[in-house]
Formats: C-alpha cells, sequence, structure tokens
C-alpha cells in the first residue's frame, strides 16, 4: 500500500508523518506514570518541570509532545487542558494528547488550537464507542493500539485484525485513513523474548495492508533490562527499517535518538547527512 | 527460500552459520589493511600484536577470525600460512581467509586442518577461474562479492545479478549453494547517501531467491562520518534483521557488539535473554 501522510500541527506548526520524510520523534516524557518527579510536580500544582522538560525535548529533535496528565484522584478534566496550555506557552509543536478519559479528551480538543494526535483508541467496543466520535467532531488524527475486548492478542495477524477493526470503523464513519496511526504494541523481552520480533511482524503487516503511519512505545521492549538503552537503540533502528515512523520515546537518551537519525540516513532520508552531522556538532557542543 | 546452514570449522570447533542461530560476528582486526601497527608488526615479523588481537576478538564474541597478510612487498604466500599458524596457535575458532592472491590461498588451505570459509571470490571472470576450483578443491566455503567485470553495480537488481552468476558458477561445479556467502557490499553514506538502503535491498533480495548466507563489512557505511559507532550500532541491527547472518566487523567496539546482541534478541534469537545478560555481566565485569 501507498504511504499514507498524516499531517497534524499546533497553532503555527504542521507536522508531517510519513515513510518519506525523516523519523518523528513523540517526546514521552510529559507523563506522571513511572515518573514520580512529574506526579509529585503535577499533585503540587507546580508546572516548572513540565515546562522544562518540553523544552528539553523539543531542543532535542522530538517534533511532537506526547501530554498525559493521569495523576490517580486528580480531576483529570482540568488538569490535562491545563497541562495542555503550559505547555503550548513554551513551545511550538503539535501535541499527542494522551488520556484514556472521554471527558477530559474532550475538554482538551476543545482548547486545543490545531490538529492533535490523539492517544489513543482501542479495539474495543466501548473505546471504539467513545473516542471516535470525537476524533470525527475536532477533525483530529489517532492512535489506534491492537488491544481488543478479548485483550493483547499474541501474534502479528491477530493484531492486525484489531487494526482491521479500528480502521474499518473510523473510515466507515469518514474518518480518512491517513489520519490513523497504528500502535502494535511493543512489550518487554524480559517476560517473553519472542515479543520483539511479534510486534515487528505487525508493522510489516499493517504497512504493507494499509500505508498507515506507525508508532510504538518502543523503550518498553527492554523493560527490566540491564543497559536498557542499547536494546532501545537497536530496537529503534530496526522498527523504523520494519516501518514504525513516529515513535513515542525519550529523545533525551543520546543512544535513541542518534539510533533514530542513523536509521533515516541508512534507509537514504537524510540528504548528504545533513542532519546526522548537525546533531553531531550539537553533541559536541554540549559535551 | 529457505534459510541455508553454512558449516565452518578449525581443527576442533564447528560454527554454524544460518538465520536461525545467532548472528556470527567474523573479527575483522588481523588486517594490515588500514591499520599501521598491523602492518608495522607483520613488516618486522613480530606476531605479538596479532596473537593478542586474535584472543581479544575471540573473548568479545568473534566466532571466526577474518586473517589477512596484505603486505604491500611482503611475500604473501608465506606471510599468510605463517600469519595462520600464529592465530591458530592461540585461538580454536575456525578462520577466514582473506586474500586476493590465489597461490597464496592455496598455500593457506594446504595447512589450514579444517573447513575454511574463503574471502573471496567476485563476479570477475578471472576471479571465477582462478578461486572456485581451489573452493571445490578443499571443500571450503567462500564469500561472493557483488562486483563484477563491468565493477560495483548500482542498483540492488544489479548487485543480485552479480550474486546469480557467482552462485551459478559455482554450483555448476558442484559446490554446495550453501557453501556460498554472498557479500552485497556496504558502502559509505558519506559518499551516497543512498548506499546503505541499496545494501539493505540487496540482502533482502539475495535471502527470498537463495535463503544462502550474508556477510559485509557493515562498518563501512561509517567510513569519513564523525560518531561512527552510533551509525555502526543501527546499522548492524538493520542489516541483521534484512538478512545479514555474519558480518565482518571489530567486536571490541561495545556499541557494535551490543547491537548484534540486542539485534538476535529482538528478533527472538536469545531465549530468555540469556545471552544478552551474559554479556552485560561480562561488560560490568571488565567495567
Amino acid at each position: 500500500m501507498d504511504a499514507k501522510i498524516t499531517k497534524i500541527s499546533s497553532a503555527t506548526k504542521e507536522v508531517e508523518i510519513s515513510r518519506q520524510n525523516r523519523t518523528v520523534i513523540i517526546g514521552e516524557r510529559i507523563n506522571p506514570t513511572g515518573r514520580k518527579a512529574v506526579l509529585a510536580a503535577l499533585e503540587a500544582g507546580n508546572f516548572d518541570l513540565i515546562r522544562e522538560d518540553a523544552v528539553k525535548q523539543v531542543e532535542a529533535g522530538a517534533a511532537v509532545l506526547d501530554v498525559n496528565a493521569g495523576v490517580p484522584g486528580a480531576d483529570e478534566v482540568a488538569l490535562l487542558s491545563q497541562l495542555i496550555r503550559e505547555v503550548m506557552d513554551v513551545v511550538d509543536v503539535p501535541l499527542c494528547i494522551d488520556t484514556a478519559n472521554p471527558e477530559a479528551l474532550e475538554a482538551a480538543l476543545k482548547i486545543y488550537p490545531g490538529k492533535a494526535l490523539i492517544n489513543s483508541v482501542n479495539g474495543e467496543e466501548k473505546s471504539l464507542a467513545a473516542v471516535l466520535p470525537l476524533v470525527k467532531k475536532y477533525g483530529a488524527a489517532v492512535i489506534g493500539l491492537c488491544i481488543s475486548d478479548e485483550g493483547i492478542p499474541v501474534t502479528a495477524a491477530a493484531r492486525l485484525e484489531v487494526a482491521d477493526k479500528i480502521i474499518e470503523r473510523a473510515t466507515s464513519m469518514g474518518i480518512p485513513l491517513e489520519d490513523i496511526v497504528i500502535d502494535p504494541l511493543a512489550m518487554t523481552l524480559g517476560a517473553d523474548h519472542l515479543a520483539g520480533a511479534l510486534t515487528l511482524e505487525t508493522v510489516k503487516l499493517v504497512k504493507e495492508k494499509y500505508g498507515v503511519n506507525i508508532t510504538m512505545g518502543s523503550s518498553n521492549v527492554s523493560f527490566g533490562l540491564p543497559d536498557r538503552k542499547y536494546i532501545n537503540a537497536a530496537y529503534m533502528a530496526m522498527a523504523i527499517q520494519a516501518g514504525m515512523t513516529c515513535p513515542i520515546t525519550n529523545p533525551l537518551v543520546m543512544e535513541i535518538r542518534t539510533a533514530a537519525l542513523a536509521a533515516d540516513f541508512a534507509l537514504g532520508r537524510d540528504e548528504y547527512g545533513s542532519r546526522w552531522i548537525k546533531d553531531f556538532r550539537k553533541r559536541k557542543k554540549a559535551a
């Protein structure tokens, strides 16, 4: 299938995600899950750390920022919108609105001035019914997770079937195919040494069938393992080669960022290596 | 095509190269080309550095060692055989006999006690005529370089045609297909930013058509570029994913070795991650 182009935007900036362009890094750090400092800051209503994280990630090459306000017990409807305002105050990249709460999602979409990427819908009936109407209403793009009412499929073919279901449902509602980004689910090799290959195979199947853009939390593959950064770097390069176009990851980890840059270069997407050289100079200056 | 298994051996050890097994690293360091210290040592007839390099590479995970005695002006026939004896004196892995001189090759094959990997034949008529009879006579395996009388082809389809020619000629002489390892040629991204993608595409074509094992000097892609090790690590992982099974590389570079280990792990070839954990412990101990 021909490569689809997903366009998302902030008030002032458009980002095109596509297999012809460079890999689009979606910065993952504005998320209290697993980050105690972010959780504490959000609980205290202190946004300094968040604002700093936003700026640092963009400086390190993130073209989009994921924003998640999932603080247990907090009013996510208010908090997510505030978080988005704080981030928009310091950076101008498009945002990926990350919530499982449809109310918080709609409140965020109402105040977001561009075309957001929604993270996420999945193949569960409840999720499809709650999220897709909002995607349609606000003209957003959406990440479709390969999870169904039966759980997370354990074969690539079955994960593709979940992608089929999400794509059929969304396009039947008039959401353009190019506005759907599929997440095949990266899971840790520590629990199952076949997990990485399964995800790469799903990427290939989805790419071949639909040509849509593909994201994943690629660093999940190394969870619980030693020297994670080297596994993350290798997996980043392999997933990009397989067809992942917009990983949700941490661009501040040098090995991850350079792996994405090197993979783009090795795939012929960095003419004259100009991005490689530019990032090298930046690293050298920072060192 | 089903994955072929190439078996090579020393006097006491057999190594199986195959797409089902872990990646086989062929240590590249016993080669005076571009290594002044090795050149000076060989010119002086001092093999201490060579012996040390042999041991270090095997300790770092090389399963095979490349041995090249190309010292300008030296008697390669005598030197290559002596070099092989010195290396066999300190390590027991199979060797990859690396020479463009058919006389030196035959002298080396005569004294080599196992089944060697010959590096290399190419698609030039002169090379096919000189090398293939020796491969047949000594029952060796051989690397076939995608170079023809017309030079290095600039498309993957044309490189595949050179592989076709080498494979047809060799098998028509009774050399088994599984004893042929193809080298699609890795060239620097610094001269052509499309060079890496071209090589990966050739790997895929050769793998699909023949299922044979594939080698390359994968670090060539970064020649002349800054921060080579990160490019090499990413390209290592991508080439393994595409179908390269036995890179000729430097296992002493940690980023390269860990990339190969991580790629194997991510492709489901490292059950329970036991090799990953083992190498991590070794690195930690050495640090």
